[in-house]
């Protein structure tokens, strides 16, 4: 079994872009990563793509073929959707096509146009990512939903509001010289305190943004890129997925999210690595309580050493494990079915000294991507490293 | 590269439920294919689970997580979308997974819940499966579509409404022993030639209904069958998927499918038969046009010779080649995100002796399944034969 190469990486800006449809963002996006990797489009054999809201954004369903078409390649395509973890579902369906050989070259991406609905229609949309006949009937959105996590994370393990106010200080700040981030702004701990509140504890800089925007990977067997030379200087090398209830009240905890410790204990033993060979990671920080859980869950950080770590330094960009140094869902943005290839996108460019954050991990031989849907009731794990590692 | 054994189906009946959710749907439907199998829940690697229009007729997105908890296993869940081959694409990717080792056990299904939107609710449902820019807002919905298409067919290579007919009378008369059909009644041509028409030439019975339903499989690796003694009379020894532009302007031709002929030719190049070994097929009659295109385009019969096909008794049960004989979409019905799996459960039944109309072919050991999404945007193509042939 061989490694997947990560040829070239695409993304647009993040932002508020409610007049740009989802073609327009991935062909974007597909653009800068056919031009990255080097590789031919007629090479693609499939289109492997994520997106989550189209039916509501934009009364479009079979995204497939309408993306191929606006990336610029003939060959079939699928669309996969596991909420806010959909294009890392993708991802993983194109690693395990290419290391078995069954493609050389797949496109990877996601896309998502969220803005156009305004802030109550997107939160309605999003809430679909719920169990509709028992969560969301019953008045439940996802700030709610992860106002719940929270408070019960503080019951079991305790800390508080400012614990949290350090992850989204800390992932403003790692956004600030990544120019495609949505927000480029450093804010501090006051800020998040004094923000409105959102669902207690959470106020409204504990949330990533609304979002739209689109991410596209080039990936090849090993054996594509020796032959065709390609400078690819990052593989993939583990990938895991998990799952878990759908609803928030038929699971055993709260305060943990198992299905990431499933796809994270898949990912390492596929890689064969383990928690203490990452130098850092991108995860899943739909609001900052879901960074705690995340690094918690992937064995970065004990149970319950999670929710001090921004605050003690030990996951900002001179830390022991830098976490988000995109920025994150938090600062970076996330639009939904972009998210899970955008963070392979920015882990390859870190590891390969092309981020504006790669400085800060230049000896980083080993990352991880970490994409969750729902209340992580889907999650994927990636391991990336340096190629010649 | 070992071949992927069916291990067990599940199919609901099709037909008009809006009460039942699609989560008790795909429940049914896996019940019985555990039952039929013989294989423990806790067995199952993952479920790839195909479903159209959820997010629309039922509010909710991320159905993975909730069918996996709907059908008792504790495993990773993908929901996969591609229009009407929504689990066409899903039972790909997990004989893509089984018989490279990734899995030995998968659950590959769908749902659809498609009446509680009422006629005009589901019409304008489907059309998310059409190019909303440039199709959709310009009036198009799928019966217009395919009546274009048949025009272009009748101007291309002759026929007309009365060889359509045909197909629809072979498949209600394929549809009557077929007790899960949603039409277990026998029509004439003269029915047809005088149902009230909906987009010239197509009638009210050149149309399949719209449906409630699910179907479920569980399919597994050779070595997992033979370590557990399973009794899997039939394997999919081939897979395909074609793509093609999404709106019908953007095509070179409206009278054939270059999605569907791309996905035969790779699954019959993978499975190492051609269509001479073909011994009966079902394929996506969504529109009784599009059986002819179908047939043709998986070179079953010579282009131009498909649309007489069923006049002429070569596609009927006693025919050289039959086609459909669950009773296809148009008397068996089409809930969307079911039908491509539910077509290799017909199949997989009519080969092992277990459907009611085996009798008819019995000496048959070779047979395809053709899914399609959109105006053929989309296709998958899988070869299923006897296990020990």
């Amino acid at each position: 079994m061989s490694d997947v190469r990560v040829a070239g990486v695409g993304v647009t800006s993040f932002g508020n872009m409610p007049e740009k449809t989802g073609r327009e963002l991935f062909a974007t996006a597909s653009i800068e990563a056919f031009e990255d990797s080097g590789v031919p489009r007629e090479d693609v054999d499939a289109l492997l793509y994520g997106n989550f809201m189209g039916e509501l954004s934009e009364h479009q369903g079979h995204q497939g073929p309408l993306m191929a078409e606006a990336a610029g390649v003939q060959a079939p395509a699928t669309r996969y959707e596991s909420a806010c973890a959909s294009s890392g579902t993708a991802v993983r369906d194109a690693v395990l096509r290419l290391r078995n050989g069954e493609d050389d070259v797949i496109l990877v991406g996601g896309a998502e146009r969220m803005t156009n609905l305004g802030t109550a229609g997107a939160t309605e949309a999003l809430a679909i990512a719920a169990d509709d006949l028992w969560e969301v009937r019953a008045g439940t959105t996802f700030p709610g939903a992860y106002a719940l996590m929270a408070q019960a994370y503080f019951d079991e393990y305790g800390g508080e509001h400012e614990d949290l106010a350090h992850i989204a200080v800390k992932n403003h700040e790692n956004a600030l010289p990544n120019d495609k981030a949505q927000y480029q702004r450093a804010i501090d701990v006051e800020d998040v305190l004094e923000a409105p509140q959102v669902s207690s504890p959470l106020g409204l800089y504990d949330a990533c943004p609304l979002s739209d925007g689109a991410a596209a990977l080039v990936l090849t067997s090993e054996s594509y890129a020796e032959e065709h030379d390609l400078e690819s200087a990052v593989s993939i090398t583990g990938t895991g997925q998990g799952g878990d209830r759908m609803a928030l009240h038929d699971r055993e905890y709260l305060a943990r999210s198992p299905a990431a410790r499933d796809a994270g204990e898949e990912a390492y033993a596929d890689s064969g690595i383990g928690p203490a060979d990452v130098d850092f990671a991108e995860v899943h920080d739909c609001f900052t309580i879901a960074e705690v859980l995340a690094i918690e869950s992937l064995d970065l950080f004990q149970i319950g050493e999670g929710i001090s770590a921004a605050r003690d330094g030990r996951t900002t960009a001179d830390g022991e494990t830098p976490i988000n140094l995109s920025g994150g869902l938090k600062a970076k943005g996330h639009p939904v079915g972009a998210t899970g290839a955008s963070q392979i996108a920015e882990v390859t460019k870190l590891l390969s000294g092309k981020h504006p954050n790669s400085e800060l991990v230049e000896d980083a031989t080993t990352a991880l991507a970490h994409n969750a849907g729902g209340t992580v009731a889907s999650a994927t794990v990636h391991v990336l490293e340096v190629s010649d590692a």
